[in-house]
């Protein structure tokens, strides 16, 4: 039965389909937020089976026909729509359209493939055995070269998966970025090894939980995050999430009561993300441009909060004396700049999630590098390990002593997330480039320096977070910076920063 | 377009239609949840937005057409189902057929009524002004009167309204009820109120909330909750709710640092409810047969262990070491059998929520009066203030000095909640019933004086808990207790303790 529409009832009807999906998200989130927080123990089977209804009803919404006749009549119609909804549009329709360019029974078998792998994954991660998570490691890259072809059968299928997680990324972009980076960081890593390690005793001590927790509300406070809105908890962890939208944004952090710095900069970096998703227009509520554009400018706001403002000079000669007031005894004979020095101590080590900011891209340049060859079939699966090991040793230094913490350490090739890992090191190099236009009109660290975050928050409020995911990160870049992307200012931005600590 | 069922196809849907409704309201419950304890300040308006579209899921879900079909089909071939399929079928047709009885732009209506009256009677309760909240209180019973001679032409709509909560309650049953209640507990208040006042001094002082934590943990490991399953957070109202199944329930409380007696007791009533819901047997998950059957059996289960239990001197007197552990200073020079007493004082109040175990039926006793005179046309609502007032008066004792603690305390009517209260009162009653049918195998206070209560939680969950709502208030009853509601089992129960206590 073909529907007729109308403009204002097609826009009605997208609304209200937003809108639902904004209230299951808000539900699926929440069951997983309280998985994360507050949750007795034994109850997440529970709770799976309310998130898969959940999921399903999701699924249902985004790709049935009754939403993909209106999403196809708005699309043929777009002249008259603003850019917002022509955006909007543009989002929800991509999907159904990739979707049914796959065979249904081949996304079945995916689907319970990822699941299986998962399972498969975190057996394998504890028993550091490669072998028995390789046969679906191999399916998963696999099927995910070959859906890439099905939805694009013209476009290189590793440019599709990156392109996937952020718009319009592609291998050449990569390429020039990873090269500059291993050209330059490579050997600065070298030379930092080379020279006796910073002390960074004065994280070590005894920290409790509710001194560590107050500072926790007093970052968030510093950095502008509006606590009527967003929340703080506790989790294995942190995390950020939006509930709803971005009016209801929690942030997570894990208090180590012998180390304080892991908790404080959690918080700034999960508040960084907050920051950025509280920050859309009111206007973007329930639509699916509330929120960030993609990962890796969430990312570069993150990391803008935690490396770039948090692990400056400046905000530890602002922070310290809170830091005296909440840990007197510990702080006793300690200064900010050995809290700064401490905070910026460069090491090579193994596991990509506690990597200090000079050396994280590197961890990230050699995942992108194998998932590339594997793309292309430079590399088989089964040679990974080996091939893992060989590069951690090249760039890093370091020798891996098993697959547990080596190949088998992160879950996304597991969930079926290839091309996903690139995000993570562009952010930091964003976060850079941000930095030098903010400076232009902004004191960035004459205010950091006072706790005055507002300046800098406007900065970014104005040219990022208000405007949601309305453009692509590339069109947004563009915006703000008025110039290409150049990795040269992040590569700058490092080598300043580590030659003054460590030379 | 009529479907053909056959009978395994149409259980599949049926098993399915409750799996949906149960994760919906697992949703429904946890936004609710989340509001209460964790969530941000300012983030209601975003809660309530997803709040509309899951009602409005459940709503659909609940009595779409197909639904109707689904239960109509499997109510015509019920000789073929199970005991408990018919039961669920049953109770989900009930709600279907009596909503079909109610003309849909008189129930749209009643529902706009009820939001605003919501709104108006929090206003009408903060200025103390009746005059506020009397039309729409009009409108509501008038409603309410309206649409139970809808669904049960022939029946007294009073009577309609009292089934609705418990079912198959009746005028009759309460007159008794109440009538011997307040022929033996009113003489009873008063011969205490001309004696002189038990010391309660005991639960007075300074009470660290982590120290009072601590004890909420003890007495609900003591009570036999499974701790992997059941919840505790605070709230500014305690309360108990099921997410999902019986599997994941959450019960909150609230510290007083000056007095520990509230929380103590809070738990332990709501580890009752806990008790109860995570009773149910396993297979009754995801049915609309999982928990209680109905509010008053709940009041039964939750009072028990508050009252009969906790405020037993046995039960003191196996707590007071632990109170001594944890209040070292406060408790010197006090003994089991202060506390006991000082748990235990009577006396006539303003407030329901706040009344004390003996006074609590008469609060509930004057609105069950005032509801039926209203109904049956004796009494009206412009003089419902007067008749508070004066009943207040006639069997508490006391004088009610405006309408914010007199006739707006309660938030039921605004609601629409007609009906309602009595079941409280039940609670109290049947629980005094179950006591003298568990003593007959179970030495219920020699258990409770070592805090051994696995022989009565056996016997509960047993005789009352696994089977959910598998069966009516008054079919479980029945079964239970071989014999007829009997008030005098509770009269009596009342009258041996206070007697004990102030003479």
């Amino acid at each position: 039965m073909e529907k007729t529409y109308t403009l204002d009832k097609a826009l009605e009807e997208l609304k209200e389909l937003q809108l639902k999906l904004a209230a299951y998200e808000h539900a699926a989130g929440l069951l997983q937020y309280d998985g994360a927080t507050t949750a007795p123990s034994e109850t997440a089977d529970n709770r799976a089976v309310s998130l898969s209804v959940l999921s399903g009803e999701i699924y249902r919404l985004s790709t049935s026909d009754e939403t993909a006749d209106l999403l196809e009549y708005l699309d043929s119609v777009k002249e008259s729509l603003s850019e917002k909804e022509k955006r909007i549009v543009y989002l929800m329709l991509k999907d159904i359209r990739n979707m049914k360019k796959i065979p249904i029974d081949e996304y079945i078998a995916y689907e319970e493939l990822v699941v299986k792998a998962d399972a498969v994954w975190h057996k394998a991660k504890e028993a550091s055995d490669f072998e028995m998570f390789r046969p679906y490691l191999e399916k998963i890259f696999e099927t995910t070269k070959r859906f890439a072809l099905y939805i694009e059968p013209d476009k290189d299928p590793y440019d599709h998966c990156l392109s996937d997680y952020e718009e319009g990324l592609t291998k050449k972009t990569l390429d020039v970025f990873f090269e500059k980076l291993r050209s330059e960081i490579v050997p600065l890593l070298k030379k930092i090894s080379a020279v006796p390690q910073v002390d960074d005793s004065i994280r070590f001590g005894n920290f409790p939980e509710d001194k560590q927790e107050e500072l926790s509300y007093y970052l968030m406070e510093t950095m502008g995050l509006d606590l009527s809105h967003v929340g703080l908890s506790t989790t294995e962890h942190p995390f950020t999430t939006s509930l709803g939208s971005h009016l209801d944004e929690r942030i997570t952090t894990h208090y180590f009561t012998d180390d304080f710095v892991c908790s404080m900069y959690s918080v700034i970096h999960e508040g960084g993300h907050a920051l950025y998703d509280t920050g859309s227009d009111d206007d973007l509520a329930y639509t699916v441009l509330d929120g960030g554009t993609s990962m890796s400018i969430h990312e570069s706001q993150s990391r803008f909060y935690e490396n770039i403002i948090g692990r400056s000079e400046e905000f530890c000669t602002f922070i310290f004396p809170k830091l005296c007031e909440l840990f007197q005894k510990e702080m006793e004979g300690k200064t900010a700049h050995d809290l700064y020095i401490a905070v910026n101590k460069a090491q090579p080590s193994l596991i990509r999630t506690e990597a200090d900011e000079l050396t994280y891209s590197l961890h990230v340049m050699i995942r992108y590098e194998l998932e590339k060859r594997i793309f292309s079939g430079e590399l088989e699966v089964k040679d990974l390990p080996k091939e893992w090991n060989r590069l951690y040793k090249e760039y890093l230094g370091v020798d891996v002593p098993d697959d547990k913490h080596g190949v088998l350490q992160d879950s996304h090739w597991s969930g079926g997330l290839v091309g996903y890992f690139p995000s993570y090191a562009l952010g930091n190099a964003y976060g850079a480039q941000f930095l030098a236009k903010m400076e232009k009109t902004v004191d960035v660290f004459g205010c950091i320096a006072k706790g005055d975050f507002k300046p800098i928050n406007d900065w970014n409020r104005e040219n990022i977070w208000k405007h949601g995911s309305l453009y692509t990160p590339a069109r947004l870049l563009d915006r703000v910076l008025g110039e290409e992307f150049d990795t040269d200012y992040y590569i700058q931005y490092l080598k300043n920063k580590y030659n003054k600590i460590y030379f």
